[in-house]
């Protein structure tokens, strides 16, 4: 038991530093930018209220969990933003280095089954991963929202590739949510570019 | 749908707030202080590794979402840190002020199951709340741990005042958790005062 409990808190005690890992967007009151930590706390709310407007029923307790733990690669990855230049299949191998590593600290068999729910995210195929993927895509787009465009100006993000990047996305698992979402963004645009 | 996603992410954007609360504790490499946000997420993360060091057994996906909100309330109220000396009828008045006019953001239905399970975990009575009180308490102890006594030192904490202040609560739910602190925190106090 002691063994197990020091092998937790090694584990907990890493995952400390996803809290300074930053992300492109900022707060909604553009005060900083976002941390992953403080991102993560945040979509699990986001599942947790939205998880109504799911394509197909979810489990939703499995959402949260996969969401809880789908950004702690990025300890040792950083954040690559979806409107940056990142070679992703770089990408991808350090985050697979990462998830070995960060997972490891765990117990054999919580490392296991959390390499597991981290695969399953990534891998994007079952219903409780699309509907994570989506949620995981709609904060930021409020974010930016709040903040007058927040990063899309920095980016020089068009609408086609908004529609591209992010609705293809959302509209995978929570068409209801990116509907709601597009009418803003489109009033976005035509205000301000 | 659109009026019930409308009042959802009104909610979810107020909760961003909760980013710029900020707690006594600081991150575990004493760079700044912790916010309420990324602390909901990891003791969330806590509760999903801890949770097979509950008392009696528990509800895990009940348990994290009381976390993912029971400090939700502090967007209004502040936090009080648990070494300081605040009123606690004037602060538990504020709180459940805050309560009413956050969760109430939310469709009528969610705002009453939110309320409830943050009654619930306020009132620490059930199995899920008692565990999720236990581990709240625990991440603050092993963010001073890793930071040379943290805020120990800053609010004279003697060892009596942890044991019961902090242990009753983590041994209450949690005492194999508290058994292993303990040793560490035992140690630090030889060495330290």
């Amino acid at each position: 038991m002691a063994d197990r409990i020091t092998a937790q808190l090694a584990f907990l005690t890493e995952a400390d530093k996803l809290k300074s890992t930053l992300r492109a967007t900022t707060l909604c009151d553009a005060s900083r930018r976002e941390n992953s930590g403080e991102h993560s706390w945040h979509i699990a709310l986001y599942a947790m209220v939205m998880a109504e407007h799911a394509v197909r029923p979810v489990q939703i307790d499995r959402v949260i969990k996969m969401l809880l733990i789908h950004d702690i690669v990025e300890i040792d990855a950083g954040d690559a933003p979806i409107h940056g230049d990142h070679d992703p299949a770089a990408q991808e191998a350090i985050e697979q280095a990462a998830a070995d590593r960060i997972f490891g600290l765990l117990p054999a068999d919580q490392a296991d089954a959390f390499r597991a729910l981290w695969d399953e995210f990534e891998a994007a195929q079952t219903d409780d991963a699309v509907f994570a993927k989506s949620i995981d895509r709609v904060q930021p787009v409020i974010a930016n929202l709040e903040t007058g465009g927040g990063t899309w100006p920095t980016y020089n993000v068009t609408p086609a590739q908004l529609e591209t990047r992010v609705g293809a996305k959302v509209t995978r698992g929570a068409p209801a949510i990116w509907a709601a979402l597009k009418a803003r963004i489109d009033r976005w645009f035509l205000q301000n570019t």
